[in-house]
């Protein structure tokens, strides 16, 4: 299967991949993860740029989050989907895993503060309170590693990724001081087109339904008699429009396959909007974690 | 509406209500906008502490966040729901506006850098920018206001409600800096007891299905049957259970009304797991938003 998923991807020059964040950041993790090592990376200040990145060309594709089991799903990810053209084109799931990081010099019982983004301080936060280390809030993890290099503060340490400790030449104090483990971060690929059937695939939808009973349970019904498997569903308010709701949903099958095509009609027809968002192969990582 | 809302926390002495985060937090404006000032808020450090807090009775009630406009749902306050017994007996919904707080003797020329949660210096980014300041992540928006008095940091503002500044004897230079004013927060209000029908409820349940095409279709079809609204649906994989899910989801009416008992009894028996977290008042806000 997983031959299958990258088979879309095959490269014989570098692709440029944009994401969010630092170098070093989880992103950039799940980048390397999907791509292998024949990738260049672009780092990008927002979500929004990652897209226009992508939407002007000056990346091949790009990598944004859209769900973590922990904290839930990224929605800005799913909003910048509807007001722009681009295409998912695969999915990657990254296991989520805090390392202490330190200047090389540093020994654990130095440390005395840790630097991180607020997400990665509270889930490391049993850690942190068992060594009595004050936690120290930052924009971002592999940022807060590059600052204690930079500032060369030995007492102090920062929780990041791995690839982020390499990256600086820094030191991993310790690994994997996440509280709860199954910490597992959701990523999509994004491009100009989605992807071809593989016969693993997953496909992205958005569309919105009335507030009246039974609208939603109508929209599914359509993917229920065609035997299709939903993989996720959320549903937002849509702020001033008085009981209509954006609904983002993941079925199991290919925009391609007929039971999805036939499917996707009829929902058109039924709803005062809907959006394919891309057909692309299910993700390795998913197949692993569900079996 | 509001007024049978009311009806249940009507007070002769002061209710003891705890909320996460500093003095001055969005979260106790929320309960200031829910119970009025006849309130004593108690702060905590994590949601987990203001579960148990109210568990063990140290305090009347707790305010949890549940969903916010822009960001979504706070998937880790659903997830205590499943561990506690204590029920949901209200919803407020907050508007969240942004305030540049500074200490009383410095005007806006003089800011340089300014202090806030990477979330809040994130949806206020384009005022920011515009004024060209640097942003500095700390671990809360009230915490910041406190911090840069503690500091009498004279050439920095924090963001943080408008509370905050009231609270710390602060000044407000501007208010409702954030980029997208649609910044809501639903927060949820949590004690032993469920509330007593109103006549305009609503009630959230936890329930799992199977990953089976048309499970989550057949669960729906419950409601819909019996013309009952669902506000509200969310999907969570269920780690280490392979093809099982979690779903959150809100519905209209109470659970003694005759069709929603009628249909709770009935997903109970086709589900693997259903858990009623309890029915309230439908917030004045939602009214209002939605109207």
């Amino acid at each position: 299967m997983r031959r299958n998923a990258r088979k879309e991807f095959e490269m014989t020059e570098k692709k440029r991949v944009a994401f969010q964040g630092e170098v070093g950041a989880y992103s950039e993790e799940a980048i390397y993860q999907f791509f292998g090592d024949l990738v260049e990376t672009v780092p990008c200040k927002t979500l929004t740029d990652v897209f226009m990145t992508v939407e002007k060309g000056h990346v091949d594709l790009g990598l944004v989050p859209v769900e973590n089991s922990l904290e839930g799903s990224i929605v800005r990810t799913y909003d910048l989907f509807l007001e722009s053209n681009l295409k998912i084109c695969g999915e990657t799931i990254l296991r989520v895993v805090h390392c202490l990081i330190s200047n090389p010099s540093t020994d654990l019982p130095s440390v005395k503060t840790v630097y991180s983004h607020p997400q990665a301080l509270g889930q490391s936060r049993k850690y942190l309170e068992a060594l009595a280390l004050e936690a120290i809030a930052s924009y971002d993890t592999a940022g807060s590693v590059k600052m204690i290099k930079e500032k060369k503060l030995l007492d102090s340490a920062a929780i990041a990724g791995e690839r982020a400790a390499k990256f600086y030449g820094m030191k991993i104090l310790a690994k994997g001081i996440e509280t709860n483990h199954n910490n597992y971060t959701r990523f999509f690929i994004i491009g100009e087109k989605d992807s071809e059937a593989t016969g693993h695939d997953k496909t992205s939808i958005a569309f919105s339904a009335k507030h009246a009973p039974g609208a939603l349970f109508h929209a599914l019904q359509i993917f229920a008699v065609r035997q299709i498997n939903l993989a996720k569903i959320e549903s937002r308010p849509i702020i001033n429009k008085p009981w209509e709701y954006n609904f983002y949903l993941d079925l199991e099958g290919h925009r391609s396959d007929e039971n999805v095509k036939e499917a996707l009609n009829a929902l058109r027809e039924s709803s005062t909007f809907s959006k394919i968002l891309g057909s692309y192969p299910r993700a390795k990582e998913y197949a692993l974690r569900n079996k």
